[in-house]
């Protein structure tokens, strides 16, 4: 115990703090007014929790409810409680949490947390208690993914988080430049935010209806270590950037964005591919993930590192071993070309093309808010309880869109748009 | 903004802490093996909730889900929502909180906000969100009076409540002493505060035995401005220090505790007292209040500062105007003698005989938790969406125990048991 510490949020440029949480209440969320919203951070994101409370207020906000986690409370389970508490969730909460959504409550999670918090804990116990907890959220999640009502995520620079993207650096230097990093992604680090989100959108939209008006079969990937063709889903459609919750709330799920992205076909996809960046997955760090598809299931599945993680990824049920994403970035994408591992999917699946294995986005079909989900099976859509997504795409990486008919279009040449 | 930031824990002793946590786990809750727990505390009591969480997952416990409220947050609603906002509850929380309850959650509070944090603002928005509050929590409220399961209160010496206690002293010092009288009246101050507590319950048990044993029809109390008969409901049971919930678990559900208390007949008060302590409600302090009792009922009410918060919450409900505990403690109680106004019921109703607005415990009557809510009313047990705690007791204090034939028996003489 010291007598001092260091105020890290010294570090934070209190100005662009304020601007992100704006743009999370005003372009991530559009929150309306008389609209409640259910947020979740880490104990160590207040500073930008009070800011975002404080414009969701101003918003016209009816009531918001904050969640906090906190890195030291998630390790004293790991480390003193029963075998027996691995297997328990908090049901009551995410039941809760489902009545809210359904009941046009927003959603905003503040990601920050250390990525590899749990890297040293007993990967075992990791599962279990990620399972139960996926089982308990299954109907809270299910909204959210569905777009029942309006959510975003935003990101805090923590100090363990930046000091795992900085080891070398001094803490209040990590902050620092995590603080940056994040400020610039996430399009704050100007005057004007709002409106830049606005252009940023309009771009990503071009894509989305150019792809739309294709209507490819399938996409079919080459370049070094992969030979892949991910069906799409009959009936799918392209998404981007801004799009259009149940309750009519034009949201931006994540801040940042870079993507483009629709549901494969999780039986048609076939052909191997390597991941082309380390995938940061609840604390385990999965690197040189190497997999082979048939009919679209993984049959074959390695890495270099954490690959027990990875097989038990995989086994969690049927649908994990299946595609629910696939997503289009260029190589040449801001967060790209800052050349970070964020070691968080929020950031680095913004620097590469990827794929989701998992759940998929009925966002993704076209009136996919009418569609059964037994309907969006049979249009080939994937479910699972997980959805995670890991980086493909590469500098290298050449794509072209299929047509039913055989003919071929390039999307991607070199990791850029053709 | 400052590059530095006191570290106000150095000035908190951390022995001590771990003990206040290691006695809320293993007295206040008596938490068992497999046995959930919910948790609230202030955000700057994360210190001491993770000495707790620590020692519940030790104990065994399920799974502990921990809630954080946060001044400034709270304060950003008054100052920037819009007024719709306070009549507004997050409802899908609080019956989630009354599902966990009655599944065998285990619930602890810890509280230690500023008791003036809302003092400066608009009265009628604080009554409102309290009223909007209090309807919303009423089910979860109502398991936790009737020990559906077992719980407890602790306190963390925050600073804001620090600086209220003590305004001339710097932050440091009066965290000190906050933190020295929390300790010395939650008895952790010494080693051994496990057999420390069993040996206090003991002492209250022997109080409540005699009670039980006298039946007395009435309380009568004379002293300083006050001439008033408390009559006790019919079948009404004393309580104080542990006791069993319905569950099983033997708990102690506030720490510090040095009452022993039963119900009064709702009915049966006559009579005219006033409050020989100020009384902290919700940020506003209410001081000299001065009450008529006809018929159980408060004729009249005023108070040399805060009538008009009084005011609303004798008009909450019809309940509000008549009394659910009555409660007695000797004026030489460590609390009392610690001449420290606390501005918090939880260590202020321990230094004074105080009589209580409102909900009834359903525990106080003999064979309480077989009582329908009907048979409660029958026999002269309150209901209310308030229980409000004050003071009337003080070294002047006599009060005689009245049998339903007339006889007489002292009870307390000048605020000490007789
Ligand atoms: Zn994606
Ligand atoms: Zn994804
Ligand atoms: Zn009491
Ligand atoms: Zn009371």
């Amino acid at each position: 115990m010291t007598a001092h510490q260091r105020n890290l949020s010294a570090s934070i440029d209190p100005v662009k703090l304020d601007r992100l949480a704006e743009v999370a209440i005003k372009v991530g969320l559009q929150l309306q007014p008389g609209q409640d919203l259910l947020l979740t951070a880490p104990s160590v994101a207040m500073p930008l929790v009070r800011r975002v409370v404080e414009h969701a207020y101003k918003a016209g906000a009816g009531i918001v409810t904050p969640f906090f986690s906190d890195e030291e409370l998630t390790l004293a389970r790991y480390r003193f409680a029963n075998d027996a508490s691995f297997d328990r969730a908090a049901g009551w909460l995410y039941e809760g949490m489902a009545k809210a959504f359904g009941a046009n409550t927003a959603r905003l999670a503040i990601v920050g947390d250390n990525p590899m918090l749990l890297s040293g804990e007993d990967p075992a116990k990791v599962a279990r208690a990620s399972k139960a907890n996926s089982i308990a959220y299954q109907p809270a999640l299910e909204k959210i993914v569905n777009f029942d009502t309006n959510w975003n995520i935003i990101a805090y620079p923590s100090a363990s988080w930046a000091k795992q993207m900085f080891p070398d650096d001094a803490e209040d230097v990590a902050v620092a430049k995590l603080a940056d990093a994040i400020f610039a992604a996430s399009r704050v680090d100007q005057d004007g935010a709002v409106a830049a989100w606005d252009k940023h959108n309009a771009r990503l939209r071009e894509r989305t209806d150019w792809l739309n008006g294709q209507r490819f079969h399938a996409l079919k990937y080459s370049g070094p270590g992969m030979d892949l063709t991910i069906g799409l889903a009959d009936g799918h459609e392209w998404e981007g950037g801004a799009s259009t919750a149940k309750n009519g709330i034009v949201c931006n799920a994540n801040i940042p964005t870079e993507e483009v992205f629709t549901t494969p076909h999780c039986r048609r996809v076939s052909g191997h591919v390597v991941s082309s960046k380390p995938l940061s997955y609840q604390g385990t760090l999965i690197d040189n993930i190497s997999v082979k598809f048939e009919e679209g299931r993984i049959v074959e599945a390695k890495a270099s590192r954490g690959e027990e993680v990875l097989n038990k990824v995989l086994d969690t049920d049927e649908g994990a071993r299946r595609l629910g994403e696939v997503a289009l970035v260029p190589h040449s994408s801001p967060i790209s070309k800052s050349g970070l591992l964020f070691f968080n999917t929020l950031f680095d699946e913004n620097a590469a093309s990827h794929i989701a294995l998992g759940q998929c986005y009925s966002k993704c079909f076209v009136g996919g808010d009418k569609l059964t989900p037994q309907q969006i099976a049979e249009q080939g859509g994937n479910k699972s309880l997980i959805h995670i997504d890991w980086m493909i795409g590469s500098a290298h990486t050449d794509i072209d869109g299929i047509h039913a008919d055989g003919r071929s279009v390039p999307v991607f040449r070199k990791g850029e748009w053709a």
